[in-house]
Order: C-alpha cells, then structure tokens, then sequence
C-alpha cells in the first residue's frame, strides 16, 4: 500500500501528479490519501502526526511524507524503514518524533535529485519515485546513515500544542493520551476540560479532551466545534490544569 | 466495489483511514469516495440523499454510510441487503427511506464493537472491517432482525427541505422529481420556481427547478449560485407554489 | 490510466459517480484525480492548464475533461488522440490550446447523447462512458472530424492570466515559460516580479515568478500567499514589466 501524507492541499493537480508517478512506478498497489491538508509548512505539527497517524498501518506500507517548505535547497531527503514500515521525504524534522519511538529503525540518505527534477516540486520527481520503486521491489539499496541525522534534539517527546482542527473542529494535539493519567486536567485557552471516553459520554454543548481514535488528546464539543468554542488553532498551546 | 457515504469530510485523515482498512480486507477492491461532505451530524439529510444516489450502482456493491453524531452510544450497527446492494452502517434514521423504498430488502444487526476498538471511530473499526468483508466475500452471516428495526415512522416518504448544496451553489432537496408533475411550480424563500430541462434551456441567471440526474427536484440558477441568490442553506423549507 | 480534470469539485457526489461509470467500464484501470476543482464554467482557463499538466502522463493515458456550463445545449462532443493520449469532453474551446500545440492529432465527433442520459451530467453519461471504453480498448471508432473543429481561433498561443490558484497562494498563469526569457520581469498588479528558480532561492517573504513544475509561469512568496500579497484571482492579466 501506498499512502499520502502531505500538505499539497485536496485542491489543485498535486495530489493527482504524485499519484500517477506511483501508479507508473507500482502498478496495482493501491494508493491512499491519509493527510493530504496538513498545516501548510508546518514540520512540528506534522511531524507529530506522522507516528499517531501511521502505526496502525501494515507492515511494508510505503509512506510519501512532504511538507517542504524548503522545497529546492540543498538538504538531502531520507528514506527509514521503522518498525517495518517505510517512509520517503524531506529531512527537516518530519521524522524525529518517529524515530524517537520506533523499536527498529534504518535510515539511508537520498540522492540528490536526477537532472531533469522540478525544483518546486520533490514530491512529484524525487520522493514519489523512490516510493514506488520501493512499493513494487521492498527493500532500499543506498547510503544508509546513523539514525541519529533524523533527529531535531530540541524538540520535546509530545508537543503541548494543537497540531490540527479537523472538519468537526476538533483540535488534536500533538500529546499521547499515554503519556497522562486519564484523570488529568487540561487549561485550554483558559477552559479547564476534563475526560470523557467519548462524545456520547458528555452532554450536548460540552467540552471535553478525550484520547482518540489514533492515540492522541483532543479537544472536543459534543456536537458543538471546539475550535470556535475554545478558539483555538493549528499551534495554540496548552498545560496542565488544576483539577 | 466499496463505496464511501459519509461526513467525515474531505480533509483530515479519516476517510484515508476508512480506505486503507477496506484495502486491508478486500484487497483489488475498488474504493470510491461518493460523498464525503454530507452535512455533519444531519442524519435525515444523509437519509434522504441515500437512495437517490445509490440506486445507479451495480448488485453487489457495498456501501459504508456513516453519519453519526452520537458514535460510541449503545445503538447497534446495522448491515441491509437492498435490491442487490450492500449496506453497512449505524441503525440511527439513516436507512429508512431506502428501506421504504426497496423492493427486496434484509436486515442483520451487527454484534457489539470488538474488543480494541475506538469508541470515537466506529466508521473504521466496527463498519469498514465488516463491508471490506463483505466485499470479499458476498454474504453476511449474522442476526437477522425486521426490517422494520430501519424505520423512523415519523419521517415522511419524501422531504420538502434542502438536503445539500453543492460547489456551484445549487440546492438538492429530499423531494423526488417523479412525485411531482413537471409543471409544478415550487415556493422557495420567496421566489416562484418553475421548472426546466436543464440548465441551457433557461437564460443566464435565471432560476428554476429540475429533476436532477439523480432523481431528485434541485434548486438551480443558469450560471449563479441558487444558494446566494434565493438564500438558501441545508435544511431550508419550502412548498408547493401557486403556479 | 483514466484521468479526470474538471470543475466538478472535490465536494459532493459528482467526482465519485464518475468514478463509479469509469471502474465499470475499465475494471483494473486505476483512476486519477488530477483536477477537481478547475475555476467553475471557465473553459478558457481550463483550456490553457490543459496541455501543461497532461504532457507527463504516459501514452494511453485517458483523460475525461468537462468544464461544461452549457451542458444539455445541443453541440456534440469530442474525443482526441494527441501525441498517443486521450482526450474526451465537450467541444466549446477546452481542447483548443492543446490541439495546436500537438505533434500529432486525430479527432472524432462523439454521437449525442443517448437514451436515458441526463440532460444536465454528460460527465457521467456520455463522457465517462467514452472514456471507460476507451481506457479498456485503446481505440475509437466513429465519425473523425476535422481537427480544426477543435480550434478557438480568437483564443491566444498564450494566455496573460492568472487561470489557477492553489492552494499555498501562488498563482497559476497561461503562458509557458519556454516562450520568455528567464530575465523578463512582469507587470503584476503594480509589482515588478523578477525571476527566480524557485522557493528557496529568495528571501522569505519575497516576490517572485517561476517556471513551475508543469512549465507555466506562477507568481510566487516565499512562505506567503502570492494572492493575498499581489491581490490576484482567477483572471487577472499582468504585462511585460520594464525590468
């Protein structure tokens, strides 16, 4: 399986161009859109999607992972193989928390693009090749580097910040449900919220955090938007409350 | 072919999600989106659009229709077999017209949500798994329950209200253009709406009324927005007009 | 490949029903979304991307182009084969562009539509049908016309306007790069533009027109919105600049 994981937009031609160069590349392996609105050059936020987004995925799952604001400079992009699964794209933070987490990680460092590559547009001639190549044959051979190039040191291990609002304006953030005690209070925006195990265990008009569906705290209203409610955006911070 | 109804919206990665789990069961499946933006939470909407839009389909496909405000609620699932086709999802109002409609129609109710499963995200863990399964194989072996367990007896055969607005602005109703005479005039926000063939057959920015080409009487203005013009949103009301 | 490129939009059902005819018709054949959202009913803007983003797909390649406001007038449709890919869609311009630009070209006129179409979704009915069947047999047989039936002669070799934004802000012209010199500056809404290889060769923040990756000259910011900073839309012309 292939799967997108990009900021390209639903509009446009991207999506469709990056698609059609994995069909060439891996003819009959199904390709599936999973983000493809990311926050707009938003690495952080991203980034701590990726690990939540992509772990219930089967093994040998190809991931083409793009937001790339630096889109043409001269960072080279990686391929990884963590946990048995492989990601493609820029180096420039989008894998740190990943391989953080990952039990079983390789790494290799791309080429730089062939000649002939748009310099606007990696996803399309750099990272979408590699990913079908990968897709059809199940094994990269290349530069392997130490793990360590992945890494953004400075980031924290969970992101106290919201990472994406979804259609329903839910806010989700870039915490584990995991990592706190489903006790815990949260300050939002100067909202304390507290846990539900989901919408229907509230009532309606009420917000809530609950830890979903792919493992991460969110904000919620019971048939209500939080992200109007609570006003809250792609980075609003937020911390630990009272109780 | 498995085919996508619900409101989880285009963006964000649950659609993505849904597709990759039905890709997991029924491998060389086709997967289509049909509608991915019903209006949110609006179960009657969902309701009446069902049966307009999937009654061009081929016997045998499946469909995963999920509109389901109250997710995670105690309400088991429901899987029909309608005149060939195939659907899964939450027994909440959302299969009656379809039910009152079929002529050959069966029931089961699906077993609670298994162990693991997120209470938040039935659409990928209790519906996919069960249409991906069905696609695959072209039974389901279950409890077998009335169909009148689909029905919500108070909802009329047809609804006289905006069901959907499109990306041009026109406006879908729940109302079946064969239940009307083709000169039937309708009161809309104010306006007299008389009926045309299509589009080309009325002067530009004229408004007017057609069976559109999945059966139901739509709003529509030759080159405007019927929305902005006659001021219409889901769920606006309107009549049978004096002629 | 089947390809779709319209103005249908990502919402609603009617990307999915094409979809639906085309698995149909060409079972096996993956279908790809290149454009769903082209500027509703402007053929001339479609005409122009046209032949940008269709020139990387591979030969046989089919492509199903409506942007149609006039659909069910009475003007029969065409099918193409330029440079060894298909095209099918309604004959009001959108071909033009492309038509004179290709190396090789043959054209056929397509019958009207048959019993039992919809007078108003011709991209379901008649067009989507065409191309399945193409897709499936890699020929046509019918009434071949004339190429110059495809011909807009009013139209430009090249357009000088903006015919797409997408979603990051830039905005999408009609003309080629291939036909200015890499020192032209344009006149954009009063702003001198210069040339620069792309994002990451200018200063954040900054202004500039590229070649994109399709060959088009966009208008560009460096991690802005070019739209929202030049005030641009779908239409707007811009001139030779003084340099």
């Amino acid at each position: 399986m292939l799967v997108l994981f990009t900021d390209f937009g639903l509009q446009g031609p991207y999506i469709g161009q990056v698609a059609a160069v994995l069909q060439q590349h891996a003819p009959g392996v199904p390709v599936i859109n999973l983000f493809s609105d990311l926050p707009p050059f938003d690495i952080q936020a991203a980034a701590y999607l990726l690990p939540a987004y992509t772990r219930g995925f089967p093994p040998g799952t190809v991931f083409v992972c793009v937001v790339d604001p630096g889109v043409g400079g001269a960072r080279p992009g990686a391929v990884l193989c963590a946990d048995g699964r492989w990601y493609v794209g820029p180096n420039e933070g989008l894998f740190a928390p990943l391989a953080r987490r990952a039990g079983d990680i390789r790494c290799w460092q791309l080429p730089g693009p062939a000649a002939g590559a748009s310099p606007s547009f990696h996803g399309r001639d750099v990272f979408a090749p590699v990913a079908g190549r990968l897709a059809r044959n199940g094994r990269y051979e290349g530069e392997e580097v130490a793990t360590s190039e992945l890494d953004w040191p400075d980031w924290p291990d969970d992101l106290w910040r919201v990472v994406y609002i979804d259609r329903f304006g839910n806010a989700i953030t870039g915490l584990r449900g995991s990592m706190v005690e489903a006790d815990a209070v949260f300050n939002v925006s100067g909202h304390s919220l507290r846990h539900a195990r989901t919408f229907s265990d509230v009532g309606e008009g009420e917000a809530f955090w609950y830890e979903n569906s792919s493992g991460l705290v969110e904000f919620a209203v019971n048939r209500g938007r939080a992200d109007v409610e609570l006003g809250l955006n792609t980075g609003s911070e937020f911390s630990r409350g009272d109780g």
